[in-house]
């Protein structure tokens, strides 16, 4: 396989991972966000993790194919977060050893060419994010293309973008800080056993105890995403009974751990260039 | 999204699509065929079906790339079938309008480099079969390229190896009297709705009701593909409880009804071809 081959399964390998407690997984659909939705937005996203695997074609543009053609075939934002942190690890991956090092080469190497990309990007689909930081409203990710122009004033590339927020987003602060959970977790997948999936569930629901989720942080507050972090905490030797009952629970109660589904996602991706396969 | 995305969409959804009896869906894995492999196949399948998209591409070379790329990215036959009805359709899409009459002209054009193509893709994956028609040893499919000089010395296209078995192999039925089944389930899947996966199941159900399925007869005789096709007739108006039962007792006897599962496939592409979408 391909590292655009093995980013679009790892896609598909986390959406199927159950029970994945929030979140749309093998066994739920969530009133506005189907199972299905996910796979067309994997399908979709293809195109563009090609040409993020192509050191000829700006990064920045890679992405925002990926997130159009997501967009396109879902019709809704399914993957948006998991595309930003698989775009630099394709690439690191196409074109040598991937190794948190060379990743970290990767986004030192993005321009403001790549930024203003990854500013178009929000044009093709909704996702939730939190305000800017002080001082920043020009650069306002919900202003899509029209932050464009102050990004070029500024000189910012997308690697100064996300510095940003590196500390209040989790994506971001992979990116920044040389995707440091996301290479832990995949050491974690390859040293487990039994279908991927079910380790897709594991690591996230270790990665939802490790860190409060950003996405239940912007649409329900410090406090809810500390809470949920802790119960999962509570959660990591409890059976998938037990997993699922919490499921139900934020389910019910509206709680999406979005992010954390994001560096699951590029953890499965990591793992699998590493050696890992549906077929062991 | 494109002809090739769309076909690997329907390869998903299909998969997707519970319950499924007898075949491993999004609620269930078998002993040794687990739904992640389904995902893999499917993306490994991709490039294949980019180049039956390609007017330029021999159709058999295609075929053969799609099956191998799946056998690759899955380690087992998950999408043979489906990836012989997807091939011809696919190129149809590709080309103009998605008719039966302009499918049976690809299928008419096919050539005797395109026959041995498919010999070969035999080679990649193990492939249920039966018994070559009598008279036609020489040209079992499971001698794989070792078939291929007595089809060059018999002059045989594609399309003619087909006809062989066409009495005997729903597949091979479909691509020689113009995907009838495969159009009127896709006319069946656009008239309903609901999210797509549940479409399938209920495509499913229904094609498996029609016919005996080739796979059961292959694995199990007549006898049982004749009773598990009287047994979905009489779940037609059940509701999915009773539908799940019966694929418990499929799954426990080891009947696999896979034939079904590819026209399933073939069908849903030509919905989405049409417009269906899980943006719907």
């Amino acid at each position: 396989m391909t590292p655009a081959e093995r980013a679009e399964l790892a896609l598909l390998l986390e959406v199927a991972g159950a029970p994945k407690p929030g979140n749309v997984d093998r066994e739920r659909d969530l009133a506005d966000l189907r199972f299905e939705q996910f796979l067309a937005g994997a399908v979709g996203a293809r195109a563009g993790l090609e040409r993020a695997a192509d050191p000829e074609e700006p990064l920045g543009d890679a992405f925002e194919t990926a997130v159009a053609g997501m967009a396109d075939a879902a019709g809704t934002n399914t993957q948006f977060g998991c595309l930003l942190l698989l775009a630099p690890l394709v690439r690191t991956a196409a074109t040598g050893d991937l190794t948190r090092e060379r990743a970290t080469g990767v986004v030192e190497s993005t321009t403001v060419a790549d930024a203003a990309a990854f500013y178009r990007a929000f044009d093709h689909a909704d996702v939730a994010v939190q305000e800017p930081p002080e001082g920043a409203a020009e650069l306002d990710v919900r202003r899509g293309a029209n932050a464009v122009p102050a990004l070029r004033d500024r000189g910012l590339t997308l690697a100064d973008v996300l510095e940003l927020s590196a500390d209040r987003d989790a994506n971001a602060g992979e990116w920044t800080r040389g995707f440091p959970r996301v290479f832990r977790t995949a050491a974690q997948i390859e040293a487990s056993d039994g279908p991927l999936v079910d380790r897709a569930a594991d690591a996230f629901l270790h990665l939802l105890a490790e860190a409060p989720d950003t996405l239940v942080a912007t649409n329900h507050g410090e406090a809810v995403a500390r809470e949920v972090r802790e119960r999962a905490l509570e959660l990591q030797s409890a059976d998938r009974d037990a997993v699922r009952a919490f499921a139900d629970e934020l389910v019910e109660r509206g709680v999406n751990p979005g992010t954390t589904a994001d560096l699951t996602a590029a953890a499965l991706f990591v793992a699998l260039e590493r050696g890992v396969s549906v077929r062991d």
